[in-house]
Protein backbone atom coordinates (compact mmCIF):
# COMPACT_ATOMS: atom_id res chain seq x y z
CA UNK A 1 0.00 0.00 0.00
CA UNK A 2 1.01 3.88 -0.43
CA UNK A 3 -0.41 6.44 2.19
CA UNK A 4 -2.63 9.15 1.06
CA UNK A 5 -0.66 12.63 0.97
CA UNK A 6 -1.79 14.72 3.77
CA UNK A 7 -1.16 17.74 0.84
CA UNK A 8 -0.15 20.89 2.52
CA UNK A 9 -0.80 22.58 -0.61
CA UNK A 10 -4.49 21.26 -0.48
CA UNK A 11 -5.04 21.99 3.03
CA UNK A 12 -3.24 25.35 3.06
CA UNK A 13 -4.62 26.96 -0.29
CA UNK A 14 -8.26 26.16 1.32
CA UNK A 15 -7.14 28.04 4.79
CA UNK A 16 -5.60 31.05 2.66
CA UNK A 17 -8.32 31.44 0.68
CA UNK A 18 -10.89 31.80 4.04
CA UNK A 19 -8.44 34.29 4.99
CA UNK A 20 -8.94 35.95 2.28
CA UNK A 21 -12.15 36.49 2.48
CA UNK A 22 -12.49 37.31 6.18
CA UNK A 23 -9.73 39.48 5.64
CA UNK A 24 -11.66 41.30 3.03
CA UNK A 25 -14.72 41.51 5.21
CA UNK A 26 -12.89 42.82 8.27
CA UNK A 27 -12.73 46.42 6.83
CA UNK A 28 -9.34 46.88 7.90
CA UNK A 29 -6.18 45.34 6.76
CA UNK A 30 -4.72 43.56 9.88
CA UNK A 31 -1.11 44.63 10.02
CA UNK A 32 2.28 41.78 10.56
CA UNK A 33 6.14 43.08 11.45
CA UNK A 34 8.73 40.97 10.88
CA UNK A 35 12.43 41.55 13.18
CA UNK A 36 15.32 39.70 11.77
CA UNK A 37 18.82 40.18 13.06
CA UNK A 38 21.65 39.39 10.77
CA UNK A 39 21.96 38.34 7.57
CA UNK A 40 21.29 34.14 7.84
CA UNK A 41 19.68 32.99 4.84
CA UNK A 42 17.28 30.44 6.32
CA UNK A 43 16.14 33.56 8.40
CA UNK A 44 15.71 35.83 5.87
CA UNK A 45 14.05 32.80 3.30
CA UNK A 46 11.27 31.92 6.01
CA UNK A 47 10.62 35.83 6.30
CA UNK A 48 10.25 36.44 3.12
CA UNK A 49 7.68 33.41 2.35
CA UNK A 50 5.64 35.23 5.28
CA UNK A 51 5.59 38.16 3.65
CA UNK A 52 4.92 37.06 0.46
CA UNK A 53 1.52 34.95 1.76
CA UNK A 54 0.72 38.56 3.91
CA UNK A 55 0.51 40.47 1.21
CA UNK A 56 -1.60 38.28 -1.31
CA UNK A 57 -4.45 37.63 1.75
CA UNK A 58 -4.60 41.19 2.28
CA UNK A 59 -2.19 41.90 5.36
CA UNK A 60 0.45 44.83 5.60
CA UNK A 61 3.70 43.55 6.28
CA UNK A 62 6.61 45.55 7.52
CA UNK A 63 9.67 43.57 7.65
CA UNK A 64 12.80 45.09 10.46
CA UNK A 65 15.99 44.01 9.65
CA UNK A 66 18.62 44.72 11.64
CA UNK A 67 22.17 44.52 11.33
CA UNK A 68 24.64 41.79 12.91
CA UNK A 69 26.27 43.28 15.78
CA UNK A 70 22.90 44.91 17.16
CA UNK A 71 22.50 45.15 20.81
CA UNK A 72 19.79 43.38 22.76
CA UNK A 73 19.02 46.85 24.10
CA UNK A 74 18.57 48.55 20.21
CA UNK A 75 16.33 45.29 19.46
CA UNK A 76 14.13 46.20 23.13
CA UNK A 77 13.46 49.39 21.55
CA UNK A 78 12.16 48.72 18.41
CA UNK A 79 9.98 45.94 20.17
CA UNK A 80 9.26 48.41 22.26
CA UNK A 81 7.66 50.57 19.56
CA UNK A 82 6.16 47.67 17.81
CA UNK A 83 3.92 47.07 21.23
CA UNK A 84 3.07 50.39 20.91
CA UNK A 85 2.19 51.46 17.86
CA UNK A 86 -1.70 51.14 17.17
CA UNK A 87 -1.49 50.11 14.22
CA UNK A 88 0.63 47.30 14.17
CA UNK A 89 -1.25 44.01 15.35
CA UNK A 90 1.30 41.25 15.32
CA UNK A 91 4.96 41.40 15.46
CA UNK A 92 7.43 38.19 14.43
CA UNK A 93 11.07 38.34 15.94
CA UNK A 94 12.55 35.69 13.44
CA UNK A 95 14.82 33.41 16.23
CA UNK A 96 17.80 32.54 16.03
CA UNK A 97 18.61 36.32 17.52
CA UNK A 98 22.76 35.68 17.11
CA UNK A 99 24.14 37.12 20.22
CA UNK A 100 21.21 37.98 21.92
CA UNK A 101 19.17 36.18 24.94
CA UNK A 102 15.88 35.23 23.20
CA UNK A 103 14.04 34.56 26.17
CA UNK A 104 14.06 38.74 27.44
CA UNK A 105 13.12 39.44 23.61
CA UNK A 106 10.14 36.93 24.02
CA UNK A 107 9.61 38.15 27.08
CA UNK A 108 9.39 42.02 25.98
CA UNK A 109 7.05 41.21 23.25
CA UNK A 110 2.98 42.52 23.98
CA UNK A 111 1.30 39.21 24.72
CA UNK A 112 -1.18 40.30 22.12
CA UNK A 113 0.39 40.73 19.64
CA UNK A 114 2.99 37.59 20.08
CA UNK A 115 2.17 35.70 16.74
CA UNK A 116 5.05 33.28 17.26
CA UNK A 117 2.72 32.46 20.92
CA UNK A 118 6.05 31.53 22.82
CA UNK A 119 5.30 34.49 25.10
CA UNK A 120 5.48 33.23 28.82
CA UNK A 121 1.12 34.11 28.99
CA UNK A 122 0.32 33.00 26.24
CA UNK A 123 2.50 29.59 26.49
CA UNK A 124 0.75 29.23 30.29
CA UNK A 125 -2.47 30.22 28.82
CA UNK A 126 -2.75 27.24 26.30
CA UNK A 127 -1.84 25.09 28.95
CA UNK A 128 -4.90 26.21 31.26
CA UNK A 129 -7.08 25.34 28.37
CA UNK A 130 -7.59 29.08 27.86
CA UNK A 131 -7.72 31.44 24.99
CA UNK A 132 -4.27 32.37 23.52
CA UNK A 133 -1.85 32.70 20.23
CA UNK A 134 -0.41 29.17 19.75
CA UNK A 135 2.72 28.97 17.53
CA UNK A 136 1.78 28.32 13.99
CA UNK A 137 3.23 24.53 13.26
CA UNK A 138 1.54 23.20 15.91
CA UNK A 139 -1.54 24.71 14.89
CA UNK A 140 -0.83 23.94 11.34
CA UNK A 141 -0.74 20.15 12.68
CA UNK A 142 -4.12 20.19 14.09
CA UNK A 143 -5.54 22.12 11.05
CA UNK A 144 -4.28 19.30 8.98
CA UNK A 145 -5.96 16.57 10.94
CA UNK A 146 -8.77 18.53 10.37
CA UNK A 147 -8.43 18.84 6.54
CA UNK A 148 -8.58 15.39 6.09
CA UNK A 149 -11.00 14.33 8.81
CA UNK A 150 -8.74 12.63 11.51
CA UNK A 151 -9.44 12.97 14.32
CA UNK A 152 -7.45 13.34 17.83
CA UNK A 153 -10.69 11.69 19.95
CA UNK A 154 -8.76 8.93 22.04
CA UNK A 155 -5.52 8.22 19.57
CA UNK A 156 -2.39 7.67 20.58
CA UNK A 157 -0.17 10.39 19.57
CA UNK A 158 3.13 10.49 19.82
CA UNK A 159 5.36 13.48 19.08
CA UNK A 160 9.05 13.22 18.93
CA UNK A 161 10.69 16.40 19.94
CA UNK A 162 9.85 18.71 22.76
CA UNK A 163 10.59 21.72 21.47
CA UNK A 164 8.93 25.05 22.68
CA UNK A 165 7.94 26.00 19.45
CA UNK A 166 6.47 22.44 18.08
CA UNK A 167 6.83 19.40 20.39
CA UNK A 168 5.14 21.19 23.68
CA UNK A 169 2.46 23.23 22.19
CA UNK A 170 1.55 20.32 19.74
CA UNK A 171 1.29 17.77 22.93
CA UNK A 172 -1.12 20.50 24.58
CA UNK A 173 -3.37 20.99 20.99
CA UNK A 174 -3.46 17.27 21.01
CA UNK A 175 -4.58 16.58 24.86
CA UNK A 176 -7.14 19.37 24.29
CA UNK A 177 -8.72 17.42 21.36
CA UNK A 178 -8.28 14.19 23.36
CA UNK A 179 -5.36 12.35 22.86
CA UNK A 180 -3.45 10.14 24.35
CA UNK A 181 -0.24 11.84 24.24
CA UNK A 182 3.44 10.73 24.60
CA UNK A 183 6.05 13.46 24.49
CA UNK A 184 9.73 11.64 22.99
CA UNK A 185 12.63 12.71 22.42
CA UNK A 186 16.59 12.22 22.40
CA UNK A 187 16.52 10.63 25.84
CA UNK A 188 13.73 8.40 25.36
CA UNK A 189 14.94 5.10 25.77
CA UNK A 190 13.29 2.58 22.58
CA UNK A 191 12.23 5.07 19.91
CA UNK A 192 10.58 2.58 18.16
CA UNK A 193 8.91 0.75 20.86
CA UNK A 194 7.20 4.26 21.62
CA UNK A 195 6.74 4.93 17.90
CA UNK A 196 5.00 1.53 16.83
CA UNK A 197 2.17 2.72 18.99
CA UNK A 198 1.43 5.56 17.46
CA UNK A 199 -2.20 6.70 15.46
CA UNK A 200 -0.48 10.01 15.20
CA UNK A 201 2.92 10.25 14.74
CA UNK A 202 4.23 13.46 14.55
CA UNK A 203 8.36 13.83 13.84
CA UNK A 204 9.89 16.95 14.85
CA UNK A 205 13.10 17.30 16.05
CA UNK A 206 15.79 17.75 12.73
CA UNK A 207 17.52 14.42 12.31
CA UNK A 208 17.27 13.49 8.55
CA UNK A 209 14.84 10.13 8.27
CA UNK A 210 15.21 9.16 11.83
CA UNK A 211 11.85 7.91 11.29
CA UNK A 212 12.50 4.34 9.52
CA UNK A 213 9.42 2.60 8.12
CA UNK A 214 9.88 -0.46 10.85
CA UNK A 215 8.76 2.40 14.05
CA UNK A 216 5.53 2.92 12.53
CA UNK A 217 2.52 1.60 12.86
CA UNK A 218 0.11 0.03 9.65
CA UNK A 219 -2.31 3.00 9.03
CA UNK A 220 -1.20 5.79 10.97
CA UNK A 221 -1.04 9.52 9.89
CA UNK A 222 2.35 10.79 9.87
CA UNK A 223 3.12 14.23 10.33
CA UNK A 224 6.56 15.43 9.59
CA UNK A 225 7.88 18.44 10.85
CA UNK A 226 11.96 18.15 11.00
CA UNK A 227 13.86 19.98 8.58
CA UNK A 228 17.34 19.34 7.24
CA UNK A 229 19.02 20.48 4.37
CA UNK A 230 21.51 17.78 2.37
CA UNK A 231 23.57 20.08 0.05
CA UNK A 232 20.92 22.31 -1.11
CA UNK A 233 18.20 19.35 -0.50
CA UNK A 234 15.36 19.70 2.06
CA UNK A 235 14.67 16.40 3.78
CA UNK A 236 12.35 15.16 6.81
CA UNK A 237 12.38 13.82 9.57
CA UNK A 238 10.55 10.44 8.53
CA UNK A 239 12.09 8.28 6.27
CA UNK A 240 10.22 7.97 2.49
CA UNK A 241 9.60 4.60 3.14
CA UNK A 242 7.37 5.22 5.70
CA UNK A 243 4.79 5.61 2.80
CA UNK A 244 4.75 2.32 2.63
CA UNK A 245 4.14 1.68 5.79
CA UNK A 246 1.45 4.84 6.87
CA UNK A 247 -2.04 5.51 6.51
CA UNK A 248 -1.39 9.15 5.76
CA UNK A 249 1.76 11.05 5.39
CA UNK A 250 3.04 14.52 4.93
CA UNK A 251 5.29 15.11 1.51
CA UNK A 252 8.43 17.26 2.07
CA UNK A 253 8.39 19.41 1.25
CA UNK A 254 4.54 20.50 0.51
CA UNK A 255 3.64 19.56 4.33
CA UNK A 256 3.43 20.64 7.26
CA UNK A 257 5.58 23.47 6.50
CA UNK A 258 2.83 25.36 4.00
CA UNK A 259 0.62 25.21 7.02
CA UNK A 260 2.90 26.56 9.24
CA UNK A 261 3.21 29.91 7.14
CA UNK A 262 -0.72 30.07 6.24
CA UNK A 263 -1.00 29.80 10.47
CA UNK A 264 0.85 32.91 11.24
CA UNK A 265 -1.31 34.83 8.91
CA UNK A 266 -4.04 32.75 10.83
CA UNK A 267 -2.98 34.37 14.21
CA UNK A 268 -2.09 37.44 12.59
CA UNK A 269 -6.16 37.55 12.08
CA UNK A 270 -7.02 36.54 15.39
CA UNK A 271 -4.81 39.12 17.35
CA UNK A 272 -6.38 41.68 14.72
CA UNK A 273 -9.80 41.11 16.07
CA UNK A 274 -8.79 40.35 19.82
CA UNK A 275 -7.41 43.74 20.12
CA UNK A 276 -10.39 45.35 18.78
CA UNK A 277 -13.30 43.33 20.43
CA UNK A 278 -13.70 41.20 17.25
CA UNK A 279 -13.28 37.80 18.93
CA UNK B 1 6.63 -9.34 46.19
CA UNK B 2 5.27 -6.65 47.66
CA UNK B 3 6.27 -2.82 46.50
CA UNK B 4 8.83 -0.99 48.80
CA UNK B 5 6.69 2.10 50.72
CA UNK B 6 7.67 5.82 48.77
CA UNK B 7 6.49 6.57 52.79
CA UNK B 8 5.59 10.38 52.01
CA UNK B 9 6.24 10.69 56.04
CA UNK B 10 9.97 9.66 56.08
CA UNK B 11 10.79 12.12 52.76
CA UNK B 12 8.41 15.10 54.05
CA UNK B 13 9.88 14.74 57.75
CA UNK B 14 13.22 15.04 55.94
CA UNK B 15 11.70 18.19 53.38
CA UNK B 16 10.57 19.81 56.35
CA UNK B 17 13.54 19.44 58.48
CA UNK B 18 15.60 21.20 55.72
CA UNK B 19 13.07 23.72 55.69
CA UNK B 20 13.04 24.66 59.08
CA UNK B 21 17.15 24.79 59.14
CA UNK B 22 16.54 27.28 55.81
CA UNK B 23 14.06 29.65 57.29
CA UNK B 24 15.39 29.63 60.88
CA UNK B 25 18.97 31.11 58.80
CA UNK B 26 17.33 33.80 56.81
CA UNK B 27 16.83 36.32 59.06
CA UNK B 28 13.08 37.30 58.98
CA UNK B 29 9.69 34.97 58.89
CA UNK B 30 8.35 34.18 55.42
CA UNK B 31 4.89 34.92 55.34
CA UNK B 32 1.94 32.80 53.69
CA UNK B 33 -0.93 34.01 53.46
CA UNK B 34 -4.60 31.75 53.09
CA UNK B 35 -7.73 32.93 51.30
CA UNK B 36 -10.99 30.80 51.65
CA UNK B 37 -14.30 31.32 51.03
CA UNK B 38 -17.28 28.82 52.41
CA UNK B 39 -17.60 26.48 54.93
CA UNK B 40 -16.00 23.26 52.88
CA UNK B 41 -15.03 21.29 55.45
CA UNK B 42 -12.42 19.78 52.91
CA UNK B 43 -11.09 23.42 52.07
CA UNK B 44 -10.78 24.16 55.99
CA UNK B 45 -8.94 20.92 56.47
CA UNK B 46 -6.30 21.48 53.68
CA UNK B 47 -5.66 24.61 55.22
CA UNK B 48 -5.49 23.83 58.39
CA UNK B 49 -2.96 21.52 57.84
CA UNK B 50 -0.80 23.79 55.57
CA UNK B 51 -1.46 26.59 58.23
CA UNK B 52 0.13 23.77 61.03
CA UNK B 53 2.98 22.86 59.11
CA UNK B 54 3.89 26.49 58.47
CA UNK B 55 3.88 27.41 62.23
CA UNK B 56 6.06 24.69 63.10
CA UNK B 57 8.55 25.73 60.43
CA UNK B 58 8.76 29.62 61.33
CA UNK B 59 6.54 30.54 58.67
CA UNK B 60 4.02 33.43 59.82
CA UNK B 61 0.21 32.54 57.97
CA UNK B 62 -2.52 34.47 58.21
CA UNK B 63 -5.74 32.91 56.64
CA UNK B 64 -8.54 34.89 55.31
CA UNK B 65 -12.44 33.06 55.70
CA UNK B 66 -14.89 34.57 53.25
CA UNK B 67 -18.48 34.24 53.81
CA UNK B 68 -20.76 32.39 51.20
CA UNK B 69 -22.10 34.60 49.20
CA UNK B 70 -18.24 36.72 48.71
CA UNK B 71 -18.65 38.30 45.28
CA UNK B 72 -15.60 37.86 42.94
CA UNK B 73 -15.27 42.12 43.08
CA UNK B 74 -14.89 41.55 47.15
CA UNK B 75 -12.28 38.63 46.55
CA UNK B 76 -10.48 40.45 44.14
CA UNK B 77 -9.96 43.72 46.75
CA UNK B 78 -8.64 41.26 49.18
CA UNK B 79 -6.30 39.59 46.36
CA UNK B 80 -5.38 43.13 45.56
CA UNK B 81 -4.51 43.78 49.27
CA UNK B 82 -2.30 40.94 49.74
CA UNK B 83 -0.28 41.99 45.95
CA UNK B 84 0.28 45.19 47.26
CA UNK B 85 0.89 44.27 51.01
CA UNK B 86 5.28 44.25 51.04
CA UNK B 87 4.86 41.77 54.25
CA UNK B 88 2.89 38.85 52.17
CA UNK B 89 5.76 36.69 50.42
CA UNK B 90 2.59 34.21 49.47
CA UNK B 91 -0.79 33.69 49.33
CA UNK B 92 -3.04 30.67 47.97
CA UNK B 93 -6.64 31.13 47.34
CA UNK B 94 -8.33 27.76 48.06
CA UNK B 95 -10.20 26.16 45.36
CA UNK B 96 -13.44 25.48 44.71
CA UNK B 97 -14.92 29.04 44.94
CA UNK B 98 -18.11 28.72 45.18
CA UNK B 99 -20.10 31.07 42.66
CA UNK B 100 -16.94 32.82 41.52
CA UNK B 101 -15.41 32.58 38.22
CA UNK B 102 -11.52 30.83 39.54
CA UNK B 103 -9.75 32.16 36.44
CA UNK B 104 -10.31 35.65 37.24
CA UNK B 105 -9.07 35.14 40.39
CA UNK B 106 -5.99 33.08 39.53
CA UNK B 107 -5.15 35.60 36.86
CA UNK B 108 -5.52 38.48 39.90
CA UNK B 109 -2.60 37.12 41.48
CA UNK B 110 0.86 38.52 42.01
CA UNK B 111 2.24 35.42 39.98
CA UNK B 112 5.94 36.07 42.51
CA UNK B 113 3.30 35.59 45.34
CA UNK B 114 1.59 32.52 43.68
CA UNK B 115 2.70 29.28 45.46
CA UNK B 116 -0.34 27.21 44.34
CA UNK B 117 1.37 28.10 40.45
CA UNK B 118 -1.35 28.53 38.65
CA UNK B 119 -1.12 31.96 37.27
CA UNK B 120 -0.84 31.55 33.43
CA UNK B 121 2.69 33.49 33.80
CA UNK B 122 3.71 30.57 35.92
CA UNK B 123 2.35 27.76 33.90
CA UNK B 124 3.88 29.18 30.84
CA UNK B 125 7.52 29.57 32.35
CA UNK B 126 7.33 25.86 33.56
CA UNK B 127 6.59 24.83 30.19
CA UNK B 128 8.89 27.36 28.64
CA UNK B 129 12.08 25.73 31.15
CA UNK B 130 12.15 28.96 33.00
CA UNK B 131 12.13 29.58 36.51
CA UNK B 132 8.73 29.36 37.81
CA UNK B 133 6.41 28.60 40.83
CA UNK B 134 5.20 25.37 40.46
CA UNK B 135 2.01 23.52 42.10
CA UNK B 136 2.56 21.45 45.18
CA UNK B 137 1.42 17.95 44.37
CA UNK B 138 3.82 17.64 41.21
CA UNK B 139 6.76 19.11 43.26
CA UNK B 140 6.21 16.57 45.82
CA UNK B 141 6.06 13.77 43.53
CA UNK B 142 9.50 14.44 42.06
CA UNK B 143 10.71 15.10 45.53
CA UNK B 144 9.41 11.69 46.51
CA UNK B 145 11.47 9.97 43.47
CA UNK B 146 15.09 12.01 44.60
CA UNK B 147 14.46 10.84 48.26
CA UNK B 148 13.99 7.36 47.04
CA UNK B 149 16.08 7.60 44.61
CA UNK B 150 14.22 6.65 41.79
CA UNK B 151 15.46 8.50 38.40
CA UNK B 152 13.08 9.24 35.48
CA UNK B 153 15.76 9.41 32.76
CA UNK B 154 14.81 7.74 29.98
CA UNK B 155 11.92 6.12 31.89
CA UNK B 156 8.28 5.39 30.71
CA UNK B 157 6.64 8.07 32.94
CA UNK B 158 2.41 8.02 32.36
CA UNK B 159 -0.04 10.06 34.36
CA UNK B 160 -3.52 9.78 34.59
CA UNK B 161 -5.38 12.38 34.75
CA UNK B 162 -4.73 15.86 32.83
CA UNK B 163 -5.53 18.57 35.71
CA UNK B 164 -3.94 21.87 35.89
CA UNK B 165 -3.06 21.52 39.49
CA UNK B 166 -1.08 17.78 39.10
CA UNK B 167 -1.33 15.80 35.55
CA UNK B 168 -0.16 18.64 33.45
CA UNK B 169 2.35 20.32 35.58
CA UNK B 170 3.73 16.78 36.29
CA UNK B 171 4.10 15.92 32.90
CA UNK B 172 6.36 19.31 32.70
CA UNK B 173 8.24 18.33 35.26
CA UNK B 174 8.84 14.45 34.43
CA UNK B 175 10.14 15.84 30.82
CA UNK B 176 12.65 18.28 31.99
CA UNK B 177 13.72 15.22 34.44
CA UNK B 178 14.43 13.25 30.65
CA UNK B 179 11.55 10.79 31.00
CA UNK B 180 8.99 10.22 28.07
CA UNK B 181 5.71 11.60 28.92
CA UNK B 182 2.69 10.08 28.47
CA UNK B 183 -0.81 11.86 29.04
CA UNK B 184 -3.46 9.74 29.94
CA UNK B 185 -7.12 11.23 31.05
CA UNK B 186 -11.07 9.53 30.64
CA UNK B 187 -10.80 9.72 27.06
CA UNK B 188 -7.81 7.24 26.85
CA UNK B 189 -8.91 4.21 24.73
CA UNK B 190 -7.44 1.46 26.29
CA UNK B 191 -5.57 2.75 29.60
CA UNK B 192 -4.63 -0.42 30.63
CA UNK B 193 -2.56 -0.67 27.82
CA UNK B 194 -1.07 2.65 28.39
CA UNK B 195 -0.41 2.00 31.98
CA UNK B 196 0.73 -1.74 31.74
CA UNK B 197 3.76 0.34 29.88
CA UNK B 198 4.95 2.95 32.54
CA UNK B 199 7.98 2.53 34.75
CA UNK B 200 6.60 5.45 36.61
CA UNK B 201 2.70 5.62 37.04
CA UNK B 202 1.50 8.49 38.53
CA UNK B 203 -3.23 8.00 38.92
CA UNK B 204 -4.21 11.56 39.98
CA UNK B 205 -8.09 11.23 38.84
CA UNK B 206 -10.19 10.37 41.68
CA UNK B 207 -11.70 7.41 40.90
CA UNK B 208 -11.22 4.46 43.50
CA UNK B 209 -9.10 2.18 42.77
CA UNK B 210 -8.91 2.74 39.02
CA UNK B 211 -5.82 1.13 38.97
CA UNK B 212 -5.64 -2.67 39.12
CA UNK B 213 -2.95 -4.65 40.01
CA UNK B 214 -3.26 -6.41 36.02
CA UNK B 215 -2.65 -2.46 35.06
CA UNK B 216 0.71 -2.13 36.24
CA UNK B 217 4.18 -3.30 34.79
CA UNK B 218 5.94 -5.36 37.50
CA UNK B 219 8.96 -3.69 39.03
CA UNK B 220 7.17 0.01 38.53
CA UNK B 221 6.91 3.25 40.25
CA UNK B 222 3.96 4.11 41.64
CA UNK B 223 2.32 7.42 42.80
CA UNK B 224 -1.13 7.41 43.85
CA UNK B 225 -2.34 11.13 43.93
CA UNK B 226 -6.17 10.66 43.79
CA UNK B 227 -8.16 10.62 46.92
CA UNK B 228 -11.79 10.17 47.52
CA UNK B 229 -13.60 9.76 50.67
CA UNK B 230 -15.52 6.41 50.96
CA UNK B 231 -18.04 6.50 53.90
CA UNK B 232 -15.49 8.88 55.80
CA UNK B 233 -12.13 6.68 54.71
CA UNK B 234 -9.93 8.38 52.45
CA UNK B 235 -9.52 5.75 49.28
CA UNK B 236 -7.02 6.31 46.41
CA UNK B 237 -7.03 6.01 42.66
CA UNK B 238 -4.36 2.72 43.20
CA UNK B 239 -6.18 -0.29 44.30
CA UNK B 240 -4.18 -1.62 47.20
CA UNK B 241 -3.68 -4.68 45.19
CA UNK B 242 -0.88 -3.29 43.30
CA UNK B 243 1.36 -3.06 46.17
CA UNK B 244 1.57 -7.21 44.92
CA UNK B 245 3.31 -6.02 41.28
CA UNK B 246 4.97 -2.39 42.12
CA UNK B 247 8.12 -2.09 42.96
CA UNK B 248 7.43 1.14 44.68
CA UNK B 249 4.34 2.73 45.96
CA UNK B 250 2.76 5.93 48.04
CA UNK B 251 0.66 4.67 50.97
CA UNK B 252 -2.81 6.34 50.73
CA UNK B 253 -2.44 8.08 53.12
CA UNK B 254 0.50 8.82 54.19
CA UNK B 255 2.13 9.03 50.99
CA UNK B 256 2.02 12.20 48.08
CA UNK B 257 -0.16 14.66 50.20
CA UNK B 258 2.08 14.88 53.14
CA UNK B 259 4.35 15.94 50.35
CA UNK B 260 2.08 18.66 48.57
CA UNK B 261 1.80 20.12 51.96
CA UNK B 262 5.30 20.12 52.60
CA UNK B 263 6.05 21.85 49.05
CA UNK B 264 3.13 24.67 49.41
CA UNK B 265 6.19 25.56 52.61
CA UNK B 266 8.95 25.12 50.10
CA UNK B 267 6.94 27.20 47.50
CA UNK B 268 6.63 29.97 49.92
CA UNK B 269 10.60 30.01 50.80
CA UNK B 270 11.32 30.41 47.39
CA UNK B 271 8.75 33.01 46.71
CA UNK B 272 10.55 34.83 49.75
CA UNK B 273 13.61 34.52 48.90
CA UNK B 274 13.26 35.72 45.10
CA UNK B 275 11.30 38.66 46.25
CA UNK B 276 14.14 39.92 47.93
CA UNK B 277 16.78 38.45 45.47
CA UNK B 278 17.87 35.76 47.52
CA UNK B 279 17.57 33.12 45.00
Amino acid sequence: MSAERLDGRVASAALVERLRVEIAGLGFAPRLDFVRVGDDPASAYYVRSKERLATRVGVTSHTHVLPVGTTEDELLDLVGRLNAAADVDGMLVQLPLPGIDEKVVLDAIDPAKDVDGLHPINVGRLWSGRQALVPATPLGVIALCDHYGIDPTGANAVIVGRSNLVGKPLAALLLARNATVTLAHSRTRDLADVTRRADILVAAVGQPRLIRPDMVKHGAAVFDVGLTREEGVVVGDVHPGVAEVAGWLTPMPGGTGLMTVAMVIANTVTAAKRRRWLA
